[in-house]
């Protein structure tokens, strides 16, 4: 039984095809350029040479149609026919306030990710695109939607709710949504699972910390606070990001520097976090180079980068009452030893002591807290995909 | 040895004498509406009525020497002459990165003064005005300035500076300032004299909460984080003010709600906090008695400052790499037992345990955490006036 995780960007689309029943991807690729010159489809298998097609797409629907038929090649291909394709988990990031948990297309789903469009501008009109694509290409093929959004429509209201006029909230729906919910939700049951313990027991902070960072507090198993906002600029300091800042710098920035709202949208979301602060760039391995070839810039933005973290994990203990676990995953969690000595260094108060023998690991499920540490630190790989394709797996069972 | 404190808005001024031998408040007044109709000087000494002029006051000036008269009135003053106020502590909101300290009052402090109200620009013109009013009517009158700002510009570089790009910190001055300095060094200083320790072996968060609300890290006897920022609207929730909110949703009520820049900072300065959510008022006194009484969004705008406020004393720890103290103060930190109470709740894992006999108290100083409690709670009265006070005495005696 293979599932089809398809993740829709507004030129691009990535996917992975699973067989669900070892859990293995037999394909996974990207499509880059849609509609603009260079389109290229690139697909990797296990074990073999990447299979790369340059051809005009000027439709997510022909780079649909490319997907599949490389899925099926005689050559390059994993499969014999679209129909050994059970059904497509399609990524979304915005589900607004009606979709906690995963469900299966239907007109009424798609309208409604359509009614969001507003909330989520750049990403929503794609997940549309590369539903409609699906439909006409697999017209027989079950669809599931996936949202970003969903695991955390469990926040209590005190946490969702800003401390702005009520009225924007019942008018424009103006409250906190949070973001990277499929990874919050698939690292936290996994380190449940790998601690051999009932998620319900467990007080847990996982930190996705990638080009955009995020931190959810999950408790009971279900998210009760997270980082990411109204939209994906809220909360730490990301690659390109602010975060949190003073919101009065927003009209400052309009009133007496004299950029424009526009302007002023693509500094806060592109041109800061830690690329901003460091000059250098927003990969964070570029960074930790020239820290450590003295750039002090660099350095200050990793700085402020882990001390942002870490002050999240100590806020969100509070606002589960205590914690008993820290995860940490996505390209910088699973991979930066240096940042999550640097997130935990200081929260020894806490009973959080991370084993710095055991933090020198890159991307592999480990547990990195000392022996005495009365808090359990890991390194979890997120895998979103696989939880799409689960989630998808399960809607199509029932 | 008097000394005169000084508190100058835009239409208002507040004052106090102080005998600085006992540290007795001679006369407190304020002046309200200067420049606008209905002028009106009220004064209050110990012990007898209040002492009231209504008289047309087109200047500052006007008021200053009104203040003046009121001190020195055969029967309704406190002292025989000009001559007993040995010097005048003006407060001021911004002092830049330039003061880290308060100093005398000369011509270059009051440009660089005038240099900060693009940063302050509803406060400092106010306090130049009142410098120059008493400049005029005093002139051999010694005067200093003290700076809400100050306390916090020990910051490290790491929390004082946003994740934006590093020009807007150099080309306009955008970072993280912090503000009611005076009130954190206060009530920081008083709690380690309290204890009998040294300031230096504490690690204390202040949590000054009122209309106005912040919270500061104070290690070694200086502030290392604080949650106001560019301007007194960062942080936690406040009577009318937003604190942290999504910086998209600045733009997004101005591109999809069709708010103005200025209706913009309207709303999250003067329709948000505690009013916005609750609908119901911006004094706590008011909604915790709606909220006793049922009204469901008067008791979501308590929920959402008090859990602000516990996440950001956590964080605050998190700064420090622990607590020794936690002290509330200012008028709701000082006057609701529920507010400390709710505060502490769900931080016993760091060792914050309240007593909820001893919190039962109002306006006092004392300590409220249980004898068990690993860290201390306290009580702590703010007196911004004494402080300036103080400070002006050391500037004139040196």
């Amino acid at each position: 039984m293979n599932i089809l995780v398809i993740n829709c960007g507004s030129s691009s689309l990535k996917y992975q095809l699973i067989n669900m029943t070892n859990e293995e991807v037999l394909a996974q690729g990207i499509v880059e350029r849609i509609g603009i010159d260079g389109s290229i489809l690139t697909q990797k298998v296990e074990g073999r040479d990447k299979y790369i097609i340059e051809t005009p797409m000027e439709s997510h629907k022909i780079a649909v149609k490319l997907v599949l038929d490389a899925l099926v090649d005689n050559k390059n291909g994993v499969i014999n026919s679209m129909d050994e394709i059970a059904a497509v988990g399609h990524r979304i990031v915005h589900g607004g306030e009606r979709y906690a948990k995963s469900v299966l297309v239907d007109d009424e789903v798609v309208k409604y990710i359509e009614e969001c469009i507003k909330l989520a501008p750049l990403h929503n009109p794609a997940h549309i695109i590369g539903i409609n694509a699906c439909k006409e290409l697999m017209p027989n093929t079950k669809m599931a939607v996936v949202f970003d959004t969903a695991f955390h429509q469990t926040m209590p209201e005190h946490a969702y709710l800003y401390a702005l006029p009520y009225e924007l909230y019942k008018e424009h729906n103006i409250r906190k949504y949070g973001f990277h919910g499929t990874s919050h939700k698939y690292v936290s049951a996994k380190v449940a699972e790998v601690m051999g313990k009932d998620i319900k027991d467990l007080k847990i902070v996982t930190c996705h910390l990638g080009n955009g960072a995020s931190i959810t507090a999950v408790k009971d198993g279900i998210s009760v606070e997270t980082s990411m906002g109204f939209t994906p600029l809220e909360g730490v300091a990301m690659g390109t990001r602010s975060g949190n800042i003073d919101p009065a710098i927003v009209t400052y920035l309009m009133k007496e520097a004299n950029y424009s709202l526009d302007e002023v949208n693509e500094i806060l979301n592109k041109k800061s976090g830690v690329l901003g602060i460091s000059g250098v760039s927003s990969d964070f391995r570029d960074i930790e180079a020239a820290a450590s070839n003295g750039n002090h810039r660099a350095q200050l933005a990793l700085d402020i980068f882990h001390y942002r973290v870490k002050q999240h994990v100590a806020s969100y203990a509070a606002s589960m009452g205590g914690v008993d676990v820290v995860v940490f995953t996505a390209g910088v969690g699973e991979n930066s030893p240096e940042t999550r000595e640097e997130v935990c260094k200081g929260l020894e108060f806490m009973g959080i002591n991370i084993d710095p023998a055991k933090n020198k690991v890159r991307g592999k499920l480990t547990e990195i807290s000392s022996d005495s540490s009365k808090v359990k630190i890991y390194i979890v790989p997120t895998n979103e995909e696989l939880m799409i394709a689960k989630d998808t797996l399960a809607l199509i069972s029932k």
